[in-house]
């Protein structure tokens, strides 16, 4: 078979451009015998996964070619990255990306030389790595990220190979069900190719263990045909035209399980012991080959098996018998993995269509995410393959049930009586896995799309890891002229720590915005719109955004309506500014900034103003409300920083600041410490005391509550704290009795649930 | 069958008091008509899950008692929290544990009453409930959890319902697999129930939806024997009568899938709508009772449906009837769920044993963690059934090797040649998901053992969210007298942020310290030991401790010795303190203080305090490490806070100190903003400036190196800018220098590598 032939060449070029990657400074070619100092001095990279990612690559571009296929791959043991890196430079696609790296010996040279090396590019799969939507450094993840790829994607078919360790990982044993949510007819296809190579770094893998029965009954449980594969290239070839047929018979969708030697066609014995085939093969099968010449003849003798005079001519270009293995349609070079290229603009509907309205501030309470979920509604119908909202089965739980009016729920399987809103046609992506959620939309957005993830705000923090790897992509995406920008990854949280009363203290945890805060200032953005208005400027401004990832914290109770749409879009634009109809400052030097963040805070500091204007009307109090989070840090921290001036301006110099916020205290003192008038900053925020009570007894438990903040006021205005004793002891009685009443009837006091705003009058 | 009528009664009474617990204020047994004044105002709880835990739960007691079977039972779903209390209150536990809440009319009108209300008990399964090592809160580790508790426990059954929303989570996924860990001969059962009732929030649950042969095919593949189970007695009695005695016929374990409606026997439809077997019985069926005669004649026919009047007696003591189903042992009380009361202390051996030998500072290295292996092969030695140690294969790379010469590596699998210390009675556990070693140690220190968790430093963040509830779990503990202490989680860090040079940029993260930190104070403890004999002291420590989270960050890669054992010990116990031989302030005030937390920072610090001892020798340099980082925060903040006398005489009122730390700068900002110098302190740290480059090019990217720091002396010390710019431009050309190396050769400068120590002459 002439065909197996080039795939076999194709694919010893790619092993030596692999071994080559990880060993050799120089002598690419090996045109001379090895000498230490082509040798590296560090040898880092991992061989074992390599050889078995470049035979199921090889393979596949033969069924490109043949069937014209669009195809992606992604390298689930993305630490294989002289395999992907191999490939593109094979394909012709890495010279095109980086010139100076040509397909010749010189660019042989340096594509080595670079491999792994200060200054040089990553040893796993990477944003460098032309072809990649998935770094793998982290494992667990490819296969959520090659549904999010295939979903809207008719034409496309996405490769994932699974490596048998990340298989062992949570995220991974639940995105086999993914199948459950892709529409055969609207979205592309997956072809999990699970690689079984038996070995992680130091154990045996567990699926490479259990008996192939139970394998295989593992894999129909998950809803696929699986078929097995030996170390072959006549059984790969054969499979592969059974699976792509199998694709479109409307059965289940195939998978395939290939077992290899782990470190296949690398040194079988190192120093008396196997290597091919065990785990010694991980990493790098020859350590510190530069002071052991019998290694440096067995990696010359290894690389020389590989027959580069073979593969490469004498100005080490690939040959014909390589090239041909390669199609038009590379995978390497396709724009779904450098989803930028193709991104096209969301249709925005006008979000000021949303507006609650408001005649008077604070005379009127909404629901914010109600408001937003109007507005989500129409971005949903404008964009019908291009957007997608994710959720934990939380969507009508955080009020966006607005969308459900214009498409429903993803689903493939069966319907039954009492179902609601489910279609194979959904584009409301809802499981109980934070972790899918999250890795279908960012396969999504790296291929080019737009979406959103609503979710609890406690439960975020499952995807931490998942975040961090994502900000990382975005960070180093910037520094590649050719990775396009795409659309941001939009976070709504909602059923926040401050109204999880009722689902008590496993439900409360504000957290993530300090995991998210620690990444690159360049990268992410923090949002507390405190009503319905401002959380549809904001919702607007994300979705329009583009490599960040944007955390917009919101409430999904009623929350009084502050701004009208127009002084909405203003405050938000501005990022923070003074709430005048609640300040007594009158244009002039305050006498206390009342500083919030987050709607309950908020709420909480305009009504200790209206008690303080009640209670001491000749205290000149500013109300400033923050909704951009950022705009604390300074601007040589982050590019929406404020000035020192504006800042001082703002908060003053030297006048007691009381912040009321939604999150842990310390992330206001740690954006705040380089402030003038950080000393002067007294922070309430949650203090990690919750419970399952009412909301209003929350916030007394942590301090946050107008009563509190009233006593703020007085034992930090000078003066006051003698002077207004009285009054002080009234507002601690006032807890006192809210709190007594909450524990004898269940529920928040009359005169906070029926409180009066002074400010509409 | 007379025992199927007593199983019957007792699950009617289950879900009486379970309805009872949502709604009723009084009244509670029905003993007049249902008035408003009788329901709460707020109506709070999960009944869809509940009749289903209850059935479960009824029908394990009939195993029990037959069988004399010690069991504990998790319920996945916690928020189905009615259920678990009413069980402890009908087998008596309850009141035995709150005397005020006896097993009467009294206490039956106060178990209602406190459900879910203010100063009463979460709606969820918590610390509060008798029974329980599982909250239930966040989805996904239930099955983890039983599985951490069978381990070494030969005569226990871990009884573990999984709802089938959970069961869509990633970490519920891979937790199947844990039974390829379990020692048939040495560890106890767990017997996984996966509760079908097809539906999450507002949404189909996939494995109620799949056909049930894949289902079939799916539990198979995980390695079980699937029994499925109507909502039949009949059907349930028998299944557990096979599934008990296939536990111990050599088979694979059973497990049992059972199929009920969601809300089974609560009401079928309100206003029209289905609502018993549909996701609107998720919560409260009926909402808003108080307001609505009509719901509240239907809530008091669904609660009289259960005949209160055959299960209570008029005193509302549980009948008979109701009372046999209960067995003498009571998974309520057992004391494997509460495992501080059979808690054993470690027999630790003497850690002084494995120190490492200084004869003079900073003249020799070592590997800490290969010293800390050392240590910790034997107190597992000395352990060989109460201790475990868990880790993502990463034992070996992260150096503990020696504890392979105690003992193996769990493995229940075939066994291959080439296979390196795997047997079944193995007691490390390594699997390649973060979230299970988490979860089995949790499950493992819940029921009275002890651990330690070593990761790779960036992917701890993997299990941010269950570190989270299991500190949630450990605050909520304190306050519960019953619950005895259990053995701290302990988490060795290595491979961090500062050597993960050459896995690049997705191996460096530093921040799940500071997740930790966000955690209450009286639970969370932080070391940064430098060298190996500080970490043999924590390490110690930590195993000794209760009720806390350690998490101990620590270098695998050779770092200096600095302290003799007598010195280590010393120095932990202060938990911080100044380096006498690096130092050169001689007692008096110092010019500046270098002070470091972590073992790069620390040796970095030490070069730069060396330099400036050769270059300014007139400078007073104090050099302070900390390892105890809880020791920077005011003692008001943290009990292991130093008093602000003892900070400034450690760190100075008034000069500046370049601190050099581990983690994100902030975190020492946000430990002392309150301190007096907090303004004079400067900090260095990881600031997400990563790639694959060297180790000492890592610190120079993130400005932590020595050059750096020298300059920052420089440049903070007064006067010494202007004069001493010469050797600020030198230092800054040697940094120049240090990366043009790097990049030209791939490793450090040869000043680096062979640095000269000028402490030990």
């Amino acid at each position: 078979m002439d065909t197996l032939e080039h795939i076999d060449a194709y694919w010893r070029a790619a092993n030596y451009l692999s071994v080559g990657q990880i060993y050799l400074l120089d002598n690419p070619l090996l045109t001379e015998p090895l000498r230490p100092e082509h040798i590296k001095p560090r040898l880092l990279g991992h061989w074992g996964t390599t050889p078995g990612l470049n035979f199921c690559f090889a393979h596949l571009n033969r069924i490109i070619a043949e069937r014209d296929q669009d195809m992606i791959y992604i390298a689930g043991p993305g630490h294989g990255g002289p395999a992907a890196v191999a490939h593109a430079w094979l394909e012709g696609t890495y010279s095109e990306k980086y010139p100076d790296i040509s397909r010749d010996a010189a660019g042989m040279r340096r594509l080595f030389r670079q491999f792994s090396f200060p200054g040089g590019i990553p040893s796993h799969v990477a944003p460098e790595t032309p072809g990649s939507i998935h770094e793998g450094g982290e494992l667990g993840y490819s296969l959520a990220h090659a549904y999010g790829a295939a979903i809207d994607n008719p034409d496309l078919v996405v490769a994932c190979v699974i490596g048998d360790g990340e298989a062992e990982t949570g995220p991974l044993a639940a995105s086999w069900h993914s199948n459950k949510f892709l529409n055969r007819d609207r979205d592309g296809v997956v072809l999990p190719i699970l690689h079984l190579n038996g070995y992680k770094i130091a154990n045996p893998t567990v699926l490479a263990r259990i008996p192939e029965s139970e394998l295989l009954d593992l894999m129909r449980g998950y809803g696929y045909r699986p078929h097995v594969v030996g170390p072959s290239h006549e059984e790969m070839a054969q499979t592969l035209d059974t699976v792509f047929d199998e694709m479109r018979d409307g059965g289940p969708l195939p998978m395939i399980i290939l077992r290899t030697p782990k470190g296949w066609t690398g040194p079988r014995e190192v120093d008396g012991q196997r290597v091919e085939g065990t785990w010694r093969s991980h990493q790098v099968p020859l350590a510190d080959v530069r002071h052991h010449p019998e290694r440096m003849a067995q990696l010359e003798e290894w690389m020389r098996s590989y027959r580069p005079d073979e593969l490469f001519d004498a100005d080490g270009r690939p040959r014909e018998i390589v090239l041909r293995a390669v199609p038009d349609k590379r995978m390497s070079g396709s724009p779904h993995a450098n989803g930028g290229e193709i991104l096209r603009p969301l249709v925005l509907p006008d979000f000021r269509e949303h507006a609650v309205e408001v005649k008077a501030p604070a005379s009127h309470e909404s629901e914010p995410t109600r408001a937003l979920g109007g507005f989500l509604r129409d971005v949903i119908a404008a964009n019908p393959a291009s957007f997608r909202l994710m959720g934990p089965d939380e969507t009508v739980s955080n009020r966006l049930q607005a969308v459900f009016e214009a498409t429903d729920r993803t689903w493939n399987a069966d319907l039954e009586p009492g179902d609601d809103h489910l279609s194979p046609d959904g584009r409301v992506m809802e499981v109980l896995s934070e972790h899918l959620c999250q890795g279908w939309l960012e396969g999504y957005l790296l291929t080019g799309r737009h979406g959103l993830f609503n979710c609890y705000e406690a439960f975020i923090h499952i995807i931490d890891s998942m975040f961090n790897q994502h900000a990382k992509w975005l960070d180093a995406s910037r520094d590649i002229p050719w990775r396009r920008p795409i659309a941001s990854l939009n976070y709504l949280l909602s059923s926040h720590v401050w109204r999880q009363d009722h689902n008590g203290f496993s439900h409360q945890d504000p957290g993530f915005l300090d995991v998210v805060v620690n990444k690159k200032a360049s990268v992410v953005r923090v949002y507390l719109p405190p009503d319905a208005n401002t959380l549809l400027s904001v919702g607007d401004h994300c979705l329009r955004s583009r490599d960040y990832v944007n955390v917009i914290v919101a409430g999904k109770q009623p929350v009084l309506d502050l701004f009208t749409m127009d002084e909405a879009i203003t405050h938000c634009t501005r990022g923070l500014g003074i709430i005048d109809w609640a300040s007594t400052d009158a244009g002039q030097e305050p006498d206390v900034v009342l500083a919030c963040a987050g709607d309950v805070p908020t709420l909480e500091t305009l009504a200790a103003a209206a008690l303080l204007r009640e209670h001491l009307p000749q205290l000149k109090v500013r109300v400033v409300n923050v909704v951009d989070l950022m705009r604390l840090q300074p601007p040589s921290e982050h590019p929406h920083g404020l000035s020192d001036a504006e800042y001082d301006a703002l908060f003053t110099a030297d006048k007691p600041v009381i912040f009321n916020f939604h999150g842990y205290p310390w992330l206001i003192h740690r954006l705040t410490y380089r402030r003038t008038g950080h000393a002067n900053l007294h922070v309430r925020g949650y203090k990690e005391e919750g419970t399952t009570t009412t909301p209003f007894d929350m916030a007394m438990l942590n301090d946050i509550d107008r009563y509190h903040l009233v006593m703020d006021v007085i034992d930090r205005v000078p003066g006051l704290a003698v002077e207004q004793a009285h009054l002080r002891q009234h507002m601690a009685d006032a807890r006192l009795r809210a709190r007594a009443h909450t524990r004898e009837h269940g529920e928040d006091a009359p005169e906070i649930r029926e409180w009066t705003w002074p400010y509409s009058s």
